[in-house]
This record gives C-alpha cells, structure tokens and sequence, in this order.
C-alpha cells in the first residue's frame, strides 16, 4: 500500500527567527487532498562524544518545557548557511564542551516528529577527544558541562527526556 | 549551575487545529531576559506492541517530511479531551493494528525536541495482543500494518526514521 502523493501548495502563517509554522495541501495518487499543519525547522545535529571512561553531556534550561537543567548530548542547529552537519557538530562540539575530536562517524539520522515538522537530526559518534584550542563557549547559553561515567550509563538514559539523547544513549549502550 | 527562571508571558502568532506557534519570555534569576521560540502540541503516544514472534509496525505517508511509507510504531496524538496518555494508547492500538492487549508498561516518556516544542511523548510496551473487537481503522489515515519479525529488529532500527521508533525499537532491542 505504497502511496504517493504531490505537493499542492504551501501558505507560511507565521516565520519566526527559528521556525516558520503553516499548512501544506497534499494530493495523494488516489484524488484524495490532505492539509497537514506544518512546522519548518533548520534540522540540528547531536553529538555522542565519548572517551574511555565518559560521555560528555551538558546541562541547560530549556524554557518551553519548563525545565531548569535538561540533560542531554552536546548538540546544536544547522543555522550557519552553507555549513554540512559535520561542520556543525565539529563547531557545536568546541562552543558547548570545549572539545574537538579526531574521529567522526554519523551514527544516523532522524526526524523529531515527522507528523509536523520537518526538522531532521543528525547524530554523530565522536571519539579521540582533545581540548580544543580557541573554544570561546557562548555565554548565553547557560551550558554545564558534564562527563557522565559510562559505567553510569543507565542513570543517564534513565535522566534523559529528549528525543536526540535518548536515541543516542540507547544506541551507544547496545554498542557497549 | 542549576538554574532557575520565571515565564513572563507568551504570545501565540498562529493557531492551529493540531499545533500553536508564537513566542515566550522568560526572565532567568540572574536578571537576564530570553525569548524562546514555542510550538504548543498536544503531546502523543507511540506503541511498542509485541508478540513472541513480531513487533507490530505500520507504513504510512508523512507528508511534511515528503515520505511515502514511513516505517514507524502505532501511535497517535493526545487529541481527546480528559483522555489519559494510556487510554489514548489503547484506542490508537484498536485503530491502527485492530489489536488489543492484556498487559501495558509505560516504557518512558520524552520530548521530541525541548528547544522549540513542548511535544511530550509517552511510550507503552502493549503484550499478550489479541484481535480487538469492533475495530475500526481511520480510512483516511492510509495505515499499513506490518508484522515485523522480531529476529529481524536490527533491519527496523535501520529503516526508521523517526525519534519514537527508534527509541522505542533501541530499548526493545536492549531488552530482548
């Protein structure tokens, strides 16, 4: 039952500095028109960066979800015109842990909530880690710094209530 | 370096039938002032419905991300008014697969991305299925069910593409 379907049109409501917010109208092969309400983000990248002993997670507010220190993976929004998203995992990966890593692999890649929205994670693994030279962390990020034992994965997994992290642990823990 | 803020006030820039858009202030206990970009949602379900043998997935469109046949588990959103994150999960089941089950776990829940949307998802392990009565499938929701193999998982965790089965399937395959 393989459908397909053409793009009739698209009307933006609202474009904010990050996401634009609207609706879609859809034409499936069989006649049929669907309006789908629909979120247009930039996509964003995640970071799985470990050494022998930790993965290296951050703590910081996310305001909309009423959370004063989200744990999570290192992670950020493709946001610089023209940047790949190993581009951006290698600068996010300086800005919020001060680190640069030899080693990159993409691990996959995902869509947070295709129903709708249209942003896509990438998640790389980083290994052969370093201090990064000239990293100049943003302060207005509120970004805590955390190296979580990787014998204490589960706790963190356990802790962890975004879609990225949460993929990234679970699979770094099959790994393991 | 926990810290703490308080909503000023919010401003929706577009309703509409599933999602809201706009912006929120907040005021951080350091005195300094942010403004977050929000999408309001309503917040969903995924399914983890197993058999001895299957794990029960289905194939449908996700026009927003232009897929035709999006591998992904049951699941459906919190759009019935005083329903309970499990009540919802028991209905969409019925719909989506005609199944019903004796057993349900909450396995976790998460937010699809905590940056922008306030998107909660709550996921169910559902076991000992059996064919629910007067099931009624959704027409218009161009559902295929696909009895997965479970020797097969691995195959699944590649195929998917969005963050409630991959997590769902990754802790599934923990687990087995």
């Amino acid at each position: 039952m393989t459908s397909a379907f053409e793009l009739l049109g698209a009307e933006v409501k609202w474009e904010g500095k990050v996401v634009r917010a609207g609706v879609e109208r859809f034409r499936h092969d069989d006649g049929k028109e669907v309006m789908r309400e629909k979120v247009w983000h930039p996509g964003a990248v995640g970071i799985l960066a470990i050494d022998e002993q930790v993965v290296w997670l951050t703590r910081q507010p996310r305001e909309v979800v009423d959370a004063a220190d989200s744990l999570e993976i290192p992670a950020g929004k493709l946001d610089v015109a023209g940047e790949s998203p190993l581009q951006t995992a290698r600068r996010e990966l300086a800005e919020e842990i001060a680190k640069q890593a030899e080693s990159w692999e993409e691990i996959l890649a995902f869509y947070t909530s295709p129903g709708f929205s249209d942003e896509r994670v990438w998640l790389f693994l980083a290994t052969n880690l370093s201090d990064a030279p000239d990293a100049r962390p943003d302060e207005d990020e509120r970004i805590e710094v955390v190296p979580w034992p990787l014998d204490q994965l589960d706790q963190a997994i356990a802790e962890c209530e975004d879609s990225k992290s949460l993929i990234a642990l679970l699979w770094l823990a099959r790994r393991l």
